[in-house]
């Protein structure tokens, strides 16, 4: 069986064929170019990269069995319509109709962040694991939960929200509106705040006096910093290395997940960062004496998570009989 | 089809025969006398019960499908032991084996809090829906968590601990060895010892003299106290249940559950308190735009949820193939 997984970021939208056990036949991406035309137009771009890879592949759409659409923002899974997506300009999209009509298939729809994370648990870190919970950590701290080797969603569909987790009560303002959650101190943004405000208060610091050399701040910063022992950085780095931990040790006390695995940008900090985390976070979850406890894993795959997790996710929609396209049921089945 | 419901607790074995629609045909109790021998005379205790209740209904063995096993403490799921149980005294206990060997039926063994949660899902607060979490608050704050319609426990079988998820960084001293858990904030010993530092922290209050008064400090305390319009007792049930939706928030945000379900001593606060509750939660929760939202309810099965959650997971446990009994390949099937 072959699928379509499509995965529609803010600056491009990717098309690959793949294969049932998630090879790649044929992938490319076209620019996004959000800002041109609404977005019906850019679900056109989508429509046209899905016809020109089959025709490439020397297929027709004939020997696609599913469609699978990763985005960013909320998703109505149940309707096949992006509810809301900030960074595409998408309110009420309805991508499973439109796809579905154009291309006479099954289309089926799912937040970005998860479809990376069943592909990371199909076939990349957490491959072999019925269980595992994929924490990107990049402008914000987004999650992927996989259990029972299916996607977990919640029960509107709409996404776990781990960075929205509240581990200090009434601390550093989050995007969501709440005061204290895990993203508002271990997101790229937060790290970059927090070193500022670290070398602000100690101007005399190494830290401060490699910001001023480099004359600007970014997530390696603090990690750079801490590796010339300059205190000031040390110090923030094991708050910092505190905070992600007590976060994932929440994670491991609330799902049980067999394998937490790490992506995005500060997880290129690589297996020094893998397991001080692991280290600290044993620390903090829950004795369970003899049982098997969870492991920290760094991500696997790269760019092709989503055009990957997208077909994984189409596959099991159609075998889980999730949405009755068959049964022209479903609002998504045109 | 007629199950076995087993409800181990530090005080009583409760034994139930459970129809498959969760109706009770016969029920009674032994204690459990945690003192008076082994964890072996417990579990004979457990099995002439069932013998007992099988021949009281004028039934035989061969009428009963499978047991259930509901227990306190950490079990190891896949084969049938209970690791450790603190109140029972029970360590690396084979209870499926030693009662499938006596009752010649396949034996299903999950944490108590995991089994009652399963019961009040199907057919208590939570009937019509897939997932719900039940938050127990007691001595302490358990949780059992049903996604999908079944008991999610992790990947190996040990459950989740909500209560063991940090809200307060660094802040009160949990039992799990860990500073800050919701735990920590919301249990019983909690509220009561909050209560105590806030009436010695105010002598002039209206709190304070109320618990002179009564000479003692409850759960209920503090809600008696606020109800007198008392300042101080006002303010620490703010607090009180600005931490609680704190974790109610997380909790919607992880697990994204249809209902939270809230059973134990507090609860029976009632309406006010599931409503004050639920409003805060609302604020602390992610904006899921136009998707339905979680509800906050309270428990409305008694004692009983414990036999009846057992009967269906044994019911579940058989549905699913989890234990292989019928190819004798699970070290639980004798």
């Amino acid at each position: 069986m072959n699928f379509l997984g499509v995965d529609i970021g803010g600056m491009s939208i990717k098309v690959g064929i793949i294969r049932e056990d998630g090879s790649i036949l044929r992938r490319d991406a076209v620019p996004t170019e959000v800002g041109k035309g609404d977005q019906l137009d850019i679900l056109r771009r989508c429509i046209e990269l899905c016809k020109r890879l089959v025709q490439e592949e020397q297929l027709s759409l004939d020997d696609i069995t599913a469609v699978g659409v990763g985005s960013p923002g909320t998703p109505d899974v149940a309707h096949g319509i992006l509810i809301y997506a900030a960074n595409l300009n998408f309110r009420n999209c309805p991508i499973c109709e439109v796809l579905s009509t154009a291309l006479k298939l099954p289309v089926f729809l799912a937040n970005d962040a998860n479809v990376a994370a069943l592909a990371e648990s199909r076939i990349g870190a957490g491959r072999g694991c019925k269980s595992s919970v994929t924490i990107t950590i990049g402008t914000g701290l987004g999650g992927g939960v996989v259990l029972n080797d299916r996607v977990y969603a919640g029960f509107n569909g709409a996404g776990c929200e781990i960075g929205h987790m509240v581990i200090h009560t009434g601390g550093r303002p989050c995007t969501c509106g709440r005061k204290g959650c895990l993203e508002a101190y271990v997101a790229a943004p937060a790290l970059i705040s927090r070193t500022v405000e670290a070398a602000e208060a100690h101007p005399d610091s190494m830290l401060a006096a490699l910001i001023r050399r480099e004359g600007k701040v970014t997530g390696k910063t603090l990690f750079d910093g801490a590796k010339t022992g300059c205190p000031t950085a040390v110090n923030l780095l094991n708050d910092y290395l505190d905070d992600f931990a007590e976060g994932l040790g929440n994670v491991i006390n609330l799902y049980l997940p067999e394998k937490i695995i790490l992506g995005g940008g500060i997880s290129k900090q690589g297996e020094s960062f893998r397991a001080e985390l692991e280290k600290r976070v044993l620390d903090k979850s829950f004795n369970i004496g003899s049982l098997p406890t969870t492991q920290v894993a760094l991500a696997e795959l790269g760019n092709e998570a989503g055009i990957v997790g997208a077909a994984f996710y189409a596959k099991d929609c159609l075998e889980d009989h999730i949405g009755s396209f068959h049964e022209g049921k479903n609002p998504c089945a045109i």
